[in-house]
């Protein structure tokens, strides 16, 4: 299907060096002249890497945004030089020191806030991942654990991971982790 | 666990009416200073509405911000004299023209982009819905489909469905959705 609104005009009033907000003169369908405002947003990455052992790394990581901690899965932006395949390979070493020698499964790709945002998130499952030092980002502050399958899914399911993306990640793979135990 | 930065200032630096952006000077756990900016948006709620013939009201929708039509549940942000609760039983009134006698059930709250924003997502089951006419807000381009429980579950899985949200919002209830057939 078509695109319903016209754009009459687009610039950037706002950014920083994560994202940036682009505000569009447009007609929508009826004819009438508004604004939209959209956020844009590098594509980003979700990991939810599986050691040998048929255990989660998950990382309890403090969000400055909400201030609060809670327990996500490795993510981040694709870089300008980056795939979103080594951008994922990446994000696992740095968060978790995590490395695998199975190829990263994509699970799926879902836009993360399409009312306000362009962001894309792109989803993998990275199985057979040992775990060493991690390189975390200055921003960061964020402590690692190792919880078994069953455990992180009962989590993601009785509202003790706060973090939506991550809880989508899980649950849309959550078959096959069930078959990695 | 505490906080783990300090903030030294906060700035509102950009608004439109749905969300504005704070600049917060911070220093961090090792001493250093910087800014975060956090995009202030109010909490929004997603609704699976089901009918008492076990089939899902689905939006096949336009958004703007990524040019794409795509598949969602109804949703919308807590206006400011609303609960919750309130809004999610407009949403799906306004949406799909959708009305119920049984309470709406939390599925699940989960911050839906918190690396940059402090949205809070809060999801619904609603069962026993009915479909009348649908109050279309202006900026939206919807179209409603009937679609058996089982197809939409597929849908979530397949990647047919764009919109992680919404995704999120099926799969969290999968197991009650399933009930339902």
């Amino acid at each position: 299907m078509s695109k319903p609104f016209q754009t009459t005009s687009s610039q950037i009033v706002w950014s920083c060096p994560w994202y940036r907000v682009r505000k569009d003169g447009i007609i929508t369908p009826n004819g009438r002249s508004g604004e939209y405002n959209v956020i844009e947003s590098p594509t980003s990455v979700w990991i939810v890497p599986v050691t040998p052992a048929g255990e989660i790394a998950l990382i309890y990581n403090y969000r400055y945004t909400v201030d609060a901690w809670g327990w996500e899965v490795p993510a981040g932006s694709v870089k300008p030089d980056q795939t979103e395949l080594e951008a994922a390979v990446c994000e696992l070493k740095e968060e978790v020191g995590g490395e695998t020698n199975d190829p990263l499964v994509e699970i799926g790709r879902f836009y993360t806030a399409n009312g306000i945002c362009n962001e894309l998130g792109i989803y993998y499952l990275a199985t057979n991942v040992t775990l060493g030092e991690p390189a975390h980002e200055a921003a960061e502050v964020m402590e690692i654990h190792l919880k078994p399958i069953d455990e992180v899914l009962h989590m993601a399911h009785s509202g003790q991971i706060s973090d939506g993306n991550t809880v989508l990640a899980l649950l849309i793979c959550a078959e096959k982790l069930r078959a990695l135990r």
